[in-house]
């Protein structure tokens, strides 16, 4: 194993500032937060199958608090409900859990998103720290305060901002990720680098097979790095945040119409950027480059996009919560790195998902 | 009827600024309001009993909208809990509720409660605006951000600080409560004008009975000034807050010994202030002041005090939710309007304890 190469970054925002550490090796960083759990009570939620695979990564933060307590949830989105918070702060309080105890999650994006929110919600908010395991959760779910949880009336829908003083994203956790899990982060990586930065875009076409692989940790950095810019900009998702959108209002829509099965978050993603592309054609973008983005798309080899009924999607998009009062924004995008907001007609969106549904990469 | 006369306070926080209209015929100040809804979804959070009492009120606001959607919950604390919170957002995401929505309660401190972290935690957050129909709620809990709701382990464990756009109290729909709930509702006032405003405790002094028979928009506007200067200084209840915890710290421990029935909140707090009373005694308060806030106390003609088991209580006692890793810190006072903040020892406080129970208004 190579030496540590980690990557710090600094969080600005409304609430204080996130001290992020990233790449192979990064969990030695947890020892700059022995102070942080010192002679506090911390709360470790992470799930069965990551305390099999890694279970003693954390063990210096344990040794360092006063006492530990372990939290515990499945895998998988069927994890951010209600009731498992309930559960969760249920057993913070009887297990004495104080306004200055510390909570740290360890997991995948649906721990990152669940134990946000119950840290931010216990006591009014105690201090947390973000362990991703995936990719997704490295280069999105962990940074930038975004937590929540899911109704059956739609994910995400219960949340709010609150910030982790630390996220700790160690590469070398990527390694057991399966190829479906990768692909599925590396679209986020794509999404930022398409709208965001333009060396990041190179570095992924440049080393596509190699990062589908498992050498992760350059890229994950970079994309932290444009997450951490457009979140400093726009802390509660006013209004610039939503460019980390593009891609994500159709892909909302096909997870929600797929029932939260047969593609994963990412994947879903990836066809909602294939769809934004073909708006941005139409409203201008040149085709030199919704092809290449289409191109880098098509190498990660998604799943097939299953039947899908368009009357169900159409009802979805108009259900998407970053929609306002005055109808659906999107996120298109003008040139690579320049994202835009486009308010389209129902009609002009139907059209094109007709023909999208058909063959998503054509036409673009 | 005499004319409207409205108080107007601001409260600065670091989510912005909260707008206080205050007295008798301040719902006409729900005129404001209108831009706040114009054009948008509103929801409306009260109780069937408060919708026949004063069902009209918020028609103006109805009016305003571009489309209203009534929420509802059961008058009392028993409507504070996770399952009514997903009750009433899985009703909001199913009305088509978005983030620019707007959100009214309209009720007493549980309606206030539970309306505030249901807005905070709608789409990670949606502006909001109190409407507080009881004294408790118009003097303190409708004001100030602090969100939440029970758990069967605790009260309010469960919230987050989510301060509303709009705190509009009216004075007159206090007509309507029972005199234990002006009772109860008082004992927050009497709290705040010993601890921080001396003005305000004379007014209370000489005007008691006044103000027991309903008479009460001076001091809500006088208390509601004297927790927005707090509050100002102090918005996440950081520190310097906590002095409005004066008389809650034994106050929470015989609610929930008593298993939140026979002594409503202020009741309790009216205990709670006697006892912390008693500690400051010991702290050095001279006998004059302890006797003076004493015998103001005393002419609220309180329910007796149940029988309470004094194990029990020192157990809830350090289960109390602002008990920080270091201990128990109680609020007491070194003077009229000086407040402070103690450590002390689990013997000394037993010691007391005991002689307390014995008789909550002698040796003070």
């Amino acid at each position: 194993m190579h030496p540590p190469i980690v990557h710090r970054l600094t969080l600005e925002h409304p609430q204080g500032r996130s001290e992020l550490r990233i790449g192979d090796g990064a969990l030695a960083a947890l020892e700059e937060l022995v102070p942080w759990v010192a002679g506090r009570m911390l709360f470790v939620l992470s799930t069965p199958r990551l305390d099999r695979l890694h279970g003693g990564a954390l063990d210096p933060l344990r040794a360092a608090a006063r006492q530990s307590v372990e939290l515990s949830v499945e895998d998988g989105e069927g994890a951010k409900t209600l009731a498992h918070a309930g559960r969760l702060w249920q057993e913070m309080v009887v297990a004495g859990g104080k306004r200055d105890s510390r909570l740290v999650t360890f997991g995948g994006g649906t721990v990152s998103d669940l134990g946000g929110f119950v840290a931010g919600c216990f006591l009014r908010g105690i201090s947390y720290a973000q362990v991703p395991t995936t990719l997704l959760a490295q280069v999105d779910a962990a940074i930038g305060g975004k937590t929540g949880i899911d109704l059956v009336a739609g994910k995400n829908t219960v949340g709010l901002f609150h910030h982790p003083d630390w996220v700790i994203s160690d590469t070398r956790l990527l390694a057991t990720l399966p190829l479906a899990e990768r692909r599925s982060g590396l679209v986020e990586v794509v999404k930022m680098a398409v709208s965001l930065d333009l060396d990041l875009l190179l570095e992924v076409e440049a080393g596509l097979d190699r990062l589908l692989a498992a050498i992760l940790a350059p890229v994950v950095a970079g994309a932290a790095a444009a997450k951490c810019a457009v979140v400093t900009a726009d802390p509660s998702e006013g209004d610039h945040r939503r460019v980390l959108n593009f891609g994500h209002t159709l892909g909302h829509a096909l997870e929600a119409a797929l029932g939260f099965r047969h593609l994963r978050h990412g994947e879903a993603v990836a066809y909602g950027l294939l769809f934004a592309l073909r708006l941005s054609r139409r409203c201008g973008l040149p085709a030199t480059v919704a092809v290449r983005v289409r191109d880098l798309l098509r190498r990660l080899d998604l799943p097939p996009l299953p039947a899908l009924d368009i009357g169900e999607l159409l009802r979805l998009l108009q259900r998407d919560k970053k929609a306002t009062e005055a109808g659906l924004v999107w996120v298109l995008l003008g040139d690579l790195g320049r994202p835009e907001f486009v308010a389209l007609d129902l009609g002009q969106v139907t059209q094109e998902l007709e023909r999208f549904l058909a063959d998503p990469f054509v036409d673009v």
